[in-house]
């Protein structure tokens, strides 16, 4: 009986070591990544009970995804594709630094999970769920997963399952507008939508004051909570009539990937644990900035580590 | 004007360290393998002018491919596949130990030189080669793969160009049955054929002594020279109505990989320089061996080493 | 509801490079080992619903033990230390080769887990399971432990659990003869009794033909069933009045710590889901001999694999 | 007859890779480190005899800590611990970052260390020493060295021999309040005190302008010298009437662990040759400095590298 | 028919890990390095045919050199060097970081180059080529390299090939009169000349507004061009009347060896694929800020990531 | 006032990783290595006072050696080369394996102990040693070489020390020829010899029964002892009108390199100790065998593995 449900494709990432290039790199360093395990990690490590739902090649690398995911307490809920074509989505991340930026090289066309269906997935484990979680990655990457994606937000609604979405916008999987018009096409079955303010911009065409834009949002499509993020200024959320802001936590970058799915999941693990918006914005915002310093895609954190840097806002000395 | 051209696909080829699982390990060696690269390589490196032909993604992975073969004297003839879907091949390769044998997860799907047709490849290097190389894999990877091998074998023999052919059948690809068939309709463009026996064995059901099959193999479809290879056990040779037997050098073997394909680039390289095939029989074996000695698929030898080994057993004893 | 339930320590593996000597390694490889541990891995990856039970430190270290524990689908069943004192056992490897052994460091003392009583540990996981293991190594690691190693095995028995014994003899912890005595209190509370062949001649003074000497075992502490390791020379086993002879199988060895709990934990497997002894002890004997050709203390093997060398005696040859 | 000895207690220090968890690695680097020896090596690099004096595991990780200050021109004076459980501490170190600091995990409990005895240790090094240096850290590690500490600061007192301390306060070992006590019963034996000044803060529960402090606890307990260290914002030192200050200079730290034990030695190492106190400030800050962008605990610098910096406030560019 | 020969040695580099210092390190990177060769790279991966005169001896560290120029794109001009005392300059890189500058040791002394004369260098490759390179580092190696520079450098005059020279000073190589004097000599075989504004001012005594300076220099020794770069200053260029001046480009440097080849190759790149002055200078100044990103002395870029600079001031941000 | 004294070159020793080729390797680990301080490491390392005398560039590279070899507790008597030609020999070494042998590339010419006079070294540490050694390796290295190695042989036995001498023939330093006449001059001076058997027969015209070889040498040059060895033959030795045989202990070998010096090392240890020459030849032997297993050229080893080697021939099981 989870709290949180997610759905979404997790792909095997590799990059090269710092300052090498991908092109004569001679070493790959793997990990996992995902926005929706990626979310469902952070929630699990801070204290919920967060399941993953998706399709994997029955492979060593799709082993590889359950074992890592189960590793930090995700319990994941997997279709296995055992077909000669089955596989698993990757993606070289190459770290840059200005004026080079962090370059992503996908190579996930055609993964086992763009074929998933909701009949073959094991939805039970939606059943009693709390909460359900799944990303604007999600329905880009093929028409039946966009079609699945509907489906679980209908299906989760009816359930009486609180439904969270974040735009997550990508562009190198489709336009801004194919993306604003699938997003919209999916704002029905949604309570909590999150969004990076720069895709509301892009992708629905959403200018201005950013609670003023969430409030708009809010109305216009009758969310339960809007959450707007804004990168190195913080987040904005409007619920229930009032409004939030919260900074964010200043941090030495070392990997920045996965520090808005970070917020994501320490804002929700936050909000089922039974905080409130104001509390779940700051756990968003610390659980963020502790995953920059932290390599790979998946915040490794502890609750006490979120309380302490909320507590203090921790100066990056040395504890002995 | 090169002395040879070969033409495949070349892979990215990613290794967990030994004893590693693919499951879980946290860095992958990455090296570039490929049937016909491979025999293009050790070829180039005992001395012949020696092109690649083929298609890659314009992308870093794409360019990590032609920079490794230039790095080894292979002149790189490519297509450059400009379309989103672009992608290289890859292929994960887990050394084992009995009784857990060495295995290769395949990622090849789609990849762009499935698409490649011999109108868009740059076939102008083809025209002055002596000798022309494919592997029976590529007919494998895609019906398009299939033509344009055929298309090239017939181009190649019509120009006057010898043309090489290596059996190669990998049961991930295709059934023995299959493989047959396709390998039978492309022997009437074929000089050169060179054979693992048990794949002559499985794929064309062909029994018996080595040499009496080689011979039924020359008459049945005129091949000038058929090489059967039987790992451990050497080769022989039916050329010009005589027929040649060629022990295995011993080696301790580090990464077996790719040794099929330093035998026929040594092989090659020793003929297309003025060897007999006695002389490019003992070339093919002494670079195998070497090769087995050797991480990666490429043969990084010297004609020094090849000499040496042929004219001493070399030991393996420490020179200073 | 578990299958099965082991009782033991886990520690923090430390491994230099082959060839390095751990007075002057600059880096040290990380792994988790013990014995319970690695049988419980053992049999989940074989297809059990396996749990492990012990005390950790609530420190990074600890939670490196339930995280990897869980990526192979054990679930950790742990009483946490939260006192300043807490540690996490840890043990140095350091691979040796004819005439320099391998050589284990062993830093265990005062680990949390040898303060361990009945009350505190989350004992409700064994309520419902089918076996209940625990292996000769516990006991000896503190007075504390001892007796909750016979508390636990008594509470095992009562509840109508199965109950599986290692004798485990390790030189560095006890005398022979304190081992003897300690195992001989304990065989009451037994079902399953597997020791090598080696510590029943040096702790319980036996000698002599293995079926025998297990037989004499057997009847004369009310065993169900005996099982003797050999080393290379395999296995035999008595049960309900038929004894079975197993052979090792062959292996190119990597690393041969963890293998005889490898042996264990599929001989529990597959008696677990139904086979018999003689299964049993086929299943045993493949997953050692897997392990032996991966690196670490844990069986990282695949159900396919295990039936694959028995089925087929694999070679370690190339599979592509 | 070495200029310098040093007392107290060296670890292992084991440290994942930079962005990575101490709950994941796979790998650690290993080092040595502990406040004496690490005086005991910046002193002896830069030109000094410098001994340390201490207990060690008779095993493979206390010949490393031996060899290891060997290899920088220290003398180790040991008792070699030949017990069954002798143990070395250690420590983990994981890098942070804003806002995650840098945290310290120790598994130093019942080192052998903590039972060294004037009696067993070799001593006869201190006898013609010209200085005797220890700090707080090892009062606190057990009562035992809290006497032998205080028994060996009295006896290099009657030798003649100037005895110098750092306050050195560590959290995890101890209160303030009981620090403080214990660094108040030592006083007399002392006639150098280091200090942080966030330490004297903290302990003595001295507050205001850093020389006043300075001089009241040198006149309050008879110092010879009393220098207060504050970061970033360099030391400040009363000697023989005189009260001096010298500045830190900048560093792009990478890695902070140890750089006071580096100003310390950098400090005694020019006292015992000759300078005056303005110099060896200057001495301290330059080796605190260098040491901060070096990696692990040690100095590993050269007397040139010490003078260039201070003659020329060096800019970090490339020298060829 | 290269549009540009590159003359001078390419070294081994050997590198330290980040943090570690080349007393104690236990591994070392190692990349190829040298004025000429990384000139050339620079301006064969932005789309010049470009080729490398040069001498080495004839093993594997030659052919390391060969290769890896060749896998950029680069074709080598090489004299082979088959005596026994054939060796390859080297030299150590040990990053620093304020106050420790990066360290370099050279090792090149009596490198195979240093003998090098214009009759066995394969000169041939000269006749046709656009433009013609080398720096002062080059006649500073040798006596017969200093002549053998002039030579070439006349030679190329005479075939109506434009020269260009980058003055390149190296303190440890010569004194600043010694260089001053042999530049000076060189001068009236140069059409464009390079330097660093400190060199300008240490080898030549010419101080003030740098467009003065180049103007004075451009007309005094009557060359076509003249670049001085100003490090993050930019540089400024006087040509046909005209004075340039092009900004840097921030970046978060990892590796600063090789930027001001990079910032050379992107210039004659730019000018030899028919870009005037002013755009050149962007080319090289892209170029180089780019390069300070990425380990080793080599521009390992492309033509898009360059253009795409000068048109965005890109941010470093993440692309996906 | 050392046992043993010995005087030579170290050299720094790169290495690519293993199945890694010298050509295309990105990394090289580092180690030292050299005949006459590999023999004193090993018996240092075994209970002897070991010094080394020898001539080092005043470098990083120079204090590497030192370091590493007090580490080992060796006590480096150094004259420090200051010039700015001075240099550090340094050899790469290519793991091989059956066909392709280990390959070592030598980079040593003109290395700072090759203008090594005895005026120059700090001879004094030859005052009161009980045995001298070099290797014939010195003398090879240049005129002044050798003419200082005949100055110190002559000079130790006039002060009444013992000296050693082991042919180490390298055959790409000099011709049989060469090398057995300049071993011949320096007989006269020199007490213990010890050599390879194939070198006595390559270089001395030596054939025949080994002991009566030896016997012969030690007649007709006036030797205390000859020592000759056999590889995996083991070694005889004749002294004092007796002969005596060793067998070589097999071993798993992992690095070959340093074994002779290791044998060497602990031949002396134990003569230097009071062994007879029994005692000695068996102490090389186990030396030697351990040295196999591990990685460099020094002998790591502790004097309690090699009598439990010699007591027992241990057989290389797991210890714990």
């Amino acid at each position: 009986m989870p709290d949180l449900v997610t759905f979404g494709e997790t792909m095997l990432r590799l990059s090269p070591p710092r300052g090498e290039r991908l092109e004569r790199t001679r070493t790959l360093d793997t990990a996992i990544g995902g926005a929706e395990s990626n979310v469902a990690v952070a929630a699990a490590r801070l204290g919920c009970e967060a399941a993953w739902l998706s399709k994997l090649p029955s492979s060593p690398l799709g082993r590889r995804v359950t074992g890592e995911l189960r590793s930090h307490g995700v319990e994941p809920a997997v279709a296995w594709d055992e077909t000669d074509s089955a596989r698993l989505g990757t993606y070289y991340l190459e770290y840059g630094g200005t004026p080079r930026g962090t370059d992503v090289v996908y190579d996930r066309r055609d993964a086992s999970v763009t074929t998933a269906t909701p009949s073959e997935l094991p939805t039970a484990t939606l059943d009693d769920a709390e909460l359900f979680y799944t990303s604007g990655i999600t329905p880009a990457l093929s028409p039946t997963l966009a079609d699945t994606t509907e489906a679980l937000l209908a299906a989760a609604r009816r359930a009486g399952t609180t439904t969270a979405f974040d735009l997550n916008y990508r562009s190198k999987l489709w336009s801004p507008d194919a993306a604003g018009e699938a997003y919209t096409s999916l704002f029905p079955h949604i309570d909590v939508l999150v969004a990076a303010e720069r895709d509301v911009n892009a992708c629905l065409n959403r200018e201005g004051d950013a609670i003023e834009v969430a409030n708009a949002l809010l109305h216009e499509f009758g969310f339960e909570t809007v959450i707007l993020t804004r990168g190195a200024h913080g987040s904005v959320a409007v619920h229930d009539g009032d409004a939030h802001e919260q900074d964010a936590y200043t941090a030495d970058t070392f990997d920045p990937v996965g520090s808005g799915d970070a917020f994501v999941g320490g804002y929700l693990a936050r909000r089922l644990r039974g905080g409130d918006v104001a509390d779940a914005l700051a756990y968003g915002a610390a659980t963020a900035s502790l995953k920059r310093t932290i390599d790979g895609d998946l915040a490794v954190v502890t609750p006490e580590e979120v309380r302490a840097l909320i507590a203090a806002d921790g100066d990056g000395g040395i504890s002995r």
